[in-house]
């Protein structure tokens, strides 16, 4: 059975996450994804994908592989799903891989955008489901607490409760601000060999504390090392992360 | 009374566009603004637009005014409007004008953004409200046809039948391609001292068709020339429309 390889982009706001919720009504991508492939193959397909995301939670670049049947193998399917999913979902590439590529098993690294909207008084409201409106930002003293965020750590302390992990050492390759896509919004990038449990979302909600002067740069070490997640930073909302790449080729990072 | 003037943005998904419709339970910009407006002052606050955009048309910088009691001179009105609209319409800016500033009549010009989305294959799911996916185009083409649409001139051939209007003559200063906001996105830019009914979307129709090869440039001469609504080329789709900027500073155009 040919193995596929599908680069999909979702607008996360109307989906409970990427995953299938076994025996729930909630709309997942997965379950969008597995409907359509099974329309078109006329049986059931699974989905793997590289990465969970989380409800609300967006993506330019996420990766997911299959097998399908071979009588399938001259499908065109970035028409043929496209016609097929709901128009929160686009198959933006489709290749044929070997078999022994698995979507999140393959994966080097991921990286992730989060958009900020550092104006206090009003919203765009054309971005509301895609940046996060903070209010003024402090974005040198992020930009020293961002330094503290890279490395080969044990990053326990953003990591949310919820799926047990072997490990929680990661290697974050960036952490990095520029300017948005979106005029007057800023963008973070997070580069990493993986991210624990809403681990982007608790780094953002970090750097906009310290941005808010509610933590000093330096405090960020200290946080790391204590390896426990603090509650006096928030869980940055999900409206603002989105999946922009799942890197496989070396050398990364 | 103080006369405001409010700078507006909105996403126009969900609006049966600007204007009350009288006697109607749809949702229209002008309804949420005087809603919220009328909660402030107490009293009902009639709101003139500077543009009537259609349903589906989006603003990242409209301009309306109205008077306000005198005792409400101190609102914080970016805030307090902020407040109370519905989190598809934003004020971004509010100033105290003087008494004959109104925003229509007042106003020296307009600037429209069309985005385009020239993939054909697949669309991405986070602009399809933004954007209209046409495939491929000859831009060189449209840029060339482009030049024909500049001038003061009688534009009839791009109003769609609707409100009577004295003349169909219009300044058209500049119809110019540029780089999308978005990565991948062609954005159009139209600037006049005023527009007729859907004349924006006209324009966006009739270049399209030439992208695509149904015209060649130089038709577009003829077509302005012949004073008729040509049927060979479609009225674009609001989605990829947004009022930018209304002009009250001369020098303009």
């Amino acid at each position: 059975m040919p193995r596929l390889k599908l680069t999909l982009a979702y607008d996360g706001t109307d989906f409970c996450g990427w995953q299938l919720q076994r025996g729930s009504s909630q709309r997942t991508v997965q379950q969008a994804l597995e409907r359509a492939l099974g329309e078109i193959c006329a049986r059931p397909v699974r989905v793997h994908g590289a990465g969970r995301t989380d409800s609300g939670v967006h993506a330019l670049g996420q990766v997911a592989h299959c097998d399908v049947p071979a009588s399938r193998a001259e499908v065109p399917w970035v028409r043929a799903l496209g016609a097929r999913l709901p128009a929160d979902v686009s198959v933006l590439a489709a290749e044929t891989v070997d078999e022994d590529f698995h979507a999140r098993l393959s994966a080097l690294g991921k990286t992730y955008t989060y958009s900020l909207w550092p104006e206090g008084r009003y919203h765009i409201p054309q971005r509301r489901n895609f940046a996060w409106a903070t209010g003024p930002l402090d974005e040198a003293a992020m930009d020293a607490a961002a330094l503290h965020m890279t490395g080969t750590r044990d990053f326990r302390c953003f990591q949310n409760a919820g799926t047990p992990v072997r490990s929680t050492v990661r290697t974050v390759a960036a952490v990095v601000r520029g300017p948005g896509v979106f005029p007057g919004e800023t963008d973070w990038r997070f580069c990493a060999d993986g991210f624990l449990k809403q681990m982007v979302r608790n780094m953002v909600g970090l750097l906009v504390a310290v941005g808010q002067g509610r933590f000093r740069p330096d405090d960020v070490e200290a946080i790391i090392a204590g390896r426990e997640r603090a509650v006096a930073f928030a869980t940055a909302p999900a409206r603002g992360l989105c999946l922009t790449r799942v890197h496989y080729d070396p050398p990364w990072p």
